[in-house]
């Protein structure tokens, strides 16, 4: 069974009351520590390389106010992000990392922009497993039918979060797609229909199944046409939420990428047993997506962690961001075994490669 | 010139970019720990000692989902609040503090019931220096004005908050108060009169003159009417906001507790120019507050310097948690001395006393 921890070995009573209130001020940490990045204090800092600025230096230039320095400096400070020497802030590691990092700036602007406001609703939406929270930004069931109207800065913040995770990943994997010689390969949550152009072009002896919603094959045929291999894909329209839409049959790939997370276990359950049914006799699955118990670095399971409130409060209220376990426990139960597995692809993405249980005895 | 630092010695690159993980989603990880100790997860791990519970153990009590269960406790997990152990959830020392410290608790209901929805505005109120997160819990200028009409939770949350800060100090200062055998002392910001009572109670020699807003003096008489002496008690309503407005002259001690911080400092500034000027001619000042610079220990003032913003955002726009040494530079401006220094009263407070510039040399 699993063992975790991220706290530190031998971490003191003491200690553990100091982190106590990190979490308790998290909220106004995180503003102040973006309102100090955003107002450029930071890079103003960053400028002076370790000779850093007093607050009077600072204010001379006319562009803040003592006032809103000395507030938003301090719990930098308090917060590792800049350290006081000689009476002048010097940007400490943190800060640099605030400034220079694209990941971290992208947590930062998601956080804020997508979830800030909504996750004040948190509690509700766990309550009821509904997105709750996503009133804050507008008024949809699930934000996967607000998303193309979602208000700015929103919208923007929520595509550079999705592209961070999803965009690292596809060159590396065609070999894995096609180390079984598929001919027949489904892709369950086809999207822009990016894999299935790149998969298309990749070999040219394949037939490719496209399964999504209406809408999402629309923009999918547009890329696949534009890209000139519209005539070897299959559009298939299909609400995979509905347990009883089957899938077209007899496949040798069937491909989910960041697909199974945007839904609730049951849900899960139900796909798989529907994708089980529709391989052909030697066909298999390939399911590639961010889990948390299979990351080498605890600072990705943190952040990976931490997105499931996301699907809480804003997205869908039953959806998160899974362990590896869960999907292959819901896979076993739909009558797939488990093949390969093959992690650290992209930032943080992992393949899980299954068959139907038993085909390797035949 | 101050040196502050309260990142680690020797930090690494890697460590900085997790902490910045740690600011950047720490809106998120507190929803979820204050979810977990609100609904009882983290009360129930605490009942089972170190064996703890798995979560579909925890499940099939039917008193939790297991998706509620896993979105909450896995944050917690990433926070160090609970661990892993064989599958299941064990309280870790983190979470024994949330569970069990009433400071930590005070802190995240004053910061989800009172500051979180508000402090999302944290960057236009320092822009702006207006309290304009304040909307959130209610149309008044100031927190001040919407104090006895603020809805709850969020007044609940916030007199736990101001008292924890305010009511631990009092037995020990009266030595202090009366070591220069004052017979005509004013409290300025005497609010609901608790500090004169115990005045006048404390010596029967004494007269006492209260300064404060007419409706908050109202108060005041009705708790010094009550406990017998309010016929030594003299009643000033007066703005103190207003530049103007005169203070009774001769006092042989000024005393203001946590009053100067609820104010900018321009207004600190005029006040103290007024307090200089009430002194008779060996009058003292002292003032009793919460200075970040003079804390033991990192903790208290990592607390302080993060109430800050809750000045900025919800109560005036422009005051704040400050240093003894801007208080210091202020009162010499006014013409005062600092005489002596007293820290460690109470959970974090401290006393700063001075005289007329000059007065010991006459």
């Amino acid at each position: 069974m699993l063992d975790k921890k991220f706290s530190p070995e031998r971490q003191s009573a003491f200690a553990a009351r100091f982190e106590a209130q990190k979490i308790a001020f998290g909220p106004v940490v995180f503003q102040c520590v973006r309102y100090a990045w955003k107002r450029g204090m930071l890079q103003a800092l960053a400028d002076t390389g370790h000779s850093g600025l007093s607050v009077a230096e600072m204010a001379a230039g006319g562009r803040w106010t003592e006032y809103a320095l000395k507030v938003a400096l301090e719990s930098c400070l308090s917060a590792g992000v800049v350290y006081l020497r000689d009476g002048a802030y010097v940007l400490d590691k943190v800060g640099y990392c605030v400034l220079t990092d694209s990941i971290t700036q992208i947590n930062l602007d998601f956080n804020h922009d997508v979830c800030y406001q909504g996750m004040y609703d948190l509690d509700r939406s766990l309550d009821a497993e509904q997105p709750l929270g996503l009133a804050a930004l507008g008024d949809w069931p699930t934000l996967y039918q607000g998303l193309s109207a979602l208000p700015e800065p929103a919208k923007g913040s929520w595509f550079a979060f999705d592209h961070h995770y999803s965009d690292t990943s596809f060159p590396e994997i065609f070999p894995d797609v096609f180390a079984t010689a598929p001919r027949r390969i489904m892709d369950i949550g086809a999207n822009t229909g990016k894999f299935a152009n790149a998969a298309l072009s990749y070999h040219a002896g394949v037939q490719l199944h496209l399964v999504d919603l209406e809408r999402q094959l629309a923009v999918a045929e547009q890329t696949l046409t534009g890209a000139g291999v519209r005539g070897r894909a299959h559009l298939h329209a299909c609400d995979l939420l509905d347990d009883g839409a089957p899938l077209p049959l007899g496949m040798d790939l069937i491909w989910m990428s960041q697909f199974l997370s945007c839904f609730s276990e049951v849900a899960i359950a139900s796909i798989l047993r529907r994708v089980e049914q529709a391989l052909g006799p030697n066909g298999q699955v390939l399911i590639m997506d961010t889990f948390w118990d299979r990351q080498q670095y605890d600072i990705a399971a943190y952040c990976l962690i931490n997105t499931s409130p996301y699907f809480t409060a804003m997205a869908s209220g039953n959806s998160k961001i899974y362990q590896s376990t869960d999907y292959i426990r819901l896979a076993q139960a739909a009558g797939l075994e488990l093949l390969t597995t093959r992690d650290g692809i992209g930032y943080c993405h992992s393949l899980l490669r299954f068959g139907r249980a038993g085909a390797r005895c035949d």
